[in-house]
């Protein structure tokens, strides 16, 4: 029994936070843990700005609201829904997510939870450490096989636990880092991988 | 951060045994645990019924795509989709299922597997023992409060295992031996219930 594991931002929609600096042009929002290793201070950072710019959640998923899926990810992840169970594990916030996730007709996402008074942005809560590794060993605990696919260093744990693991869209850096995971560019030859990965005929 | 694990067969589709018993007019099919106590003996009898009619999983398949969901069942999973992280927990197959399931848009499913050999169905494999009790515990290791509800004995251990158990359309048998539980008959009174469940503000 197969469980299709899929990264969100990067691989089914944009990266959110680019998308939020673009839509508010608040530059600063789009600092990475590439400029700020630190991913506390880096969250400290971004809710920083959203609060100073009288950014609430409301404001915030408006912005994101007019954000959509990648293009070819509604269809493809329609493809896979049909022949694998999808489950999206991801390290944006529900929150953040929710507008495009409606695009997305809601499938099961395990992420993380912001804190919220009053409409404002206080605080994040991650649900624990390492989530993406430990999830996919949750379903291993319940007898699944999990093919697993995202695009960045945070999504390796969860490639390595997994019984096959996928790069989509990786940049260079990961590719070359991981050479042990096939690594496609296009959703046709992302669905011919999974399609390979299984251990059952899976029909086009 | 929440999810809400829900039974399949009597809460969003029919009896899938009792709908191919009807559908195809073989009353033998409609034998149910409540019958046939070993749930071994009662698959053998169930398989080998199908075998001497020659269902293989094709025709099969093309008589549960003649069900459909109950009515209201898919509104009211859209409702529960944009709200909380949905599973469904099911002693079904999937092969069983998928015609339905489909109708439903395929939110995410546990459940077990059928044995098929050209066609033919052989056996089952079940995924494991307790499985929907095993499936709250792998979503606690997560670090998510579940809400779980059902309509059936093999439900009640997944409604112990989880923050918060919800009965819908159980016969009166269950009611009686699990009155912890809330007991609803219409999505309307369902939804509510989760509202109610939740530790956050739903809005209806």
């Amino acid at each position: 029994m197969e469980i299709a594991c899929l990264d969100l931002e990067g691989v089914l929609v944009p990266e959110i936070w680019v998308g939020v600096a673009e839509h508010t042009g608040i530059d600063a929002l789009r600092a990475t843990t590439r400029d700020v290793p630190d991913y506390d201070v880096l969250m400290r950072q971004r809710l920083r700005l959203l609060d100073e710019n009288r950014l609430g959640v409301d404001q915030i998923q408006q912005v994101i609201a007019n954000m959509a899926p990648l293009e070819g990810a509604r269809d493809f992840l329609d493809w896979l829904k049909a022949r694998f169970q999808v489950i999206i594990l991801s390290d944006t916030f529900y929150e953040f997510s929710h507008p495009l996730m409606r695009q997305l007709d809601f499938p099961a996402l395990f992420c993380h939870r912001l804190k919220i008074e009053n409409g404002r942005i206080t605080g994040y809560l991650l649900r624990q450490k390492d989530p993406k590794r430990q999830s996919v060993k949750a379903l291993h605990a319940l007898n699944f096989r999990v093919i697993a696919a995202g695009d960045s260093y945070n999504d390796t744990t969860m490639l390595e636990e997994a019984d096959v693991g996928i790069l989509f869209r990786a940049p260079p850096s990961v590719i070359k880092a991981f050479p042990q995971y096939p690594s496609v560019n296009t959703f046709k030859d992302f669905r011919q991988e999974f399609r390979q990965a299984s251990e059952r005929t899976i029909p086009e």
